[in-house]
């Protein structure tokens, strides 16, 4: 089987509004995402999925959504503080903890590939020393 | 189970002649290739195999094929182009996609492992963002 | 299946004694690992584990062990050679190669994690282009 990986940063911020610690204040992150998908090479182009298709997705399903925005869990603590803030924010019903960040992107990113291409693993890095990541249960 | 990773880089050119897009050019990449054994570790050594012959596997098997070389497909159009061309080529039988030069590499460095040693994964970087892999199907 | 890595340093000195070349010399690396574990999501904190909890745990279980210690097989012959050393020795059952340390590395963390976390994979760099691995072999 092959694989094509692409990696792609995006800079935002967030807070963990239940975190007892630093975290609980806003910060944020290059987030360092790495998208796998797996593929049978088509003998027509050579190619199980041309990189440019593969980063185009990601800049939909990921980058247009999370990057340069303000991600919050939408609970009513966060709502009244920020009810005033004329920015981006991206609303998750979960903390944007990098876990649950990775399994919001994989809901979003499955249903814009090919039907040929299955996402196999994700890896989003907080920082370079903390990454979380997902595998396809499957393979 | 023990894996060993040896990471080697080489320089390249290449042009994906069937592209219809500036990858057609002839363009070059400093490949970055992970190359993963799996073995046991040897109760006499207490190594899986030495890093030094891997890499030499690695030297043979892939780096004095391709490294500073002009990697094609095999085809009339681009023998007719680089007839005059004294250079060293690297030709495949197909375009010379990251996803087919793994598969060569996968051809070219199983046979030149100790019998005690399986090719695990591969893993082909054309540049810092996108790359290709390769995993053996049986684990 | 969310994994979580946390990727850490340690400097170290070692020799591999029964080596038939320089690394029987004493020698170091800046030893770069990557510790990776698995487990659920808690809905409560929305993380699998938090990443002070992992680094805290490898700060335990590796570097107060291995930072700034001359990893050593326990033989006879290191034995009389480091018999008057005062500094930091950490003492092996095999020689210290990257496999063996991978091995030792298993056994010591695997105790500390919390019951629902799981040691899923290994990575141990001894240099930017040589690494091993090691991958729990039920999942």
């Amino acid at each position: 089987m092959i694989y094509l990986t692409k990696k792609i940063e995006f800079e935002a911020a967030h807070r963990i509004s239940n975190y007892p610690g630093t975290c609980s204040e806003i910060h944020g992150h290059t987030y360092y995402l790495e998208v796998t998908v797996s593929g049978k090479v088509d003998w027509n182009t050579d190619m199980v999925l041309d990189f440019k298709i593969l980063k185009s997705i990601i800049q939909t399903g990921v980058i247009d959504h999370f990057d340069h925005a303000l991600i919050l869990k939408r609970n009513s603590e966060n709502e009244k503080i920020f009810s005033s803030y004329p920015g981006k924010i991206a609303w998750m019903e979960s903390e944007p903890t990098a876990e649950q960040m990775l399994l919001w992107i994989v809901s979003s990113i499955s249903p814009l590939l090919p039907d040929e291409i299955s996402l196999a693993k994700l890896k989003l890095h907080e920082t370079s020393g903390s990454c979380a990541s997902w595998k396809d249960n499957k393979r």
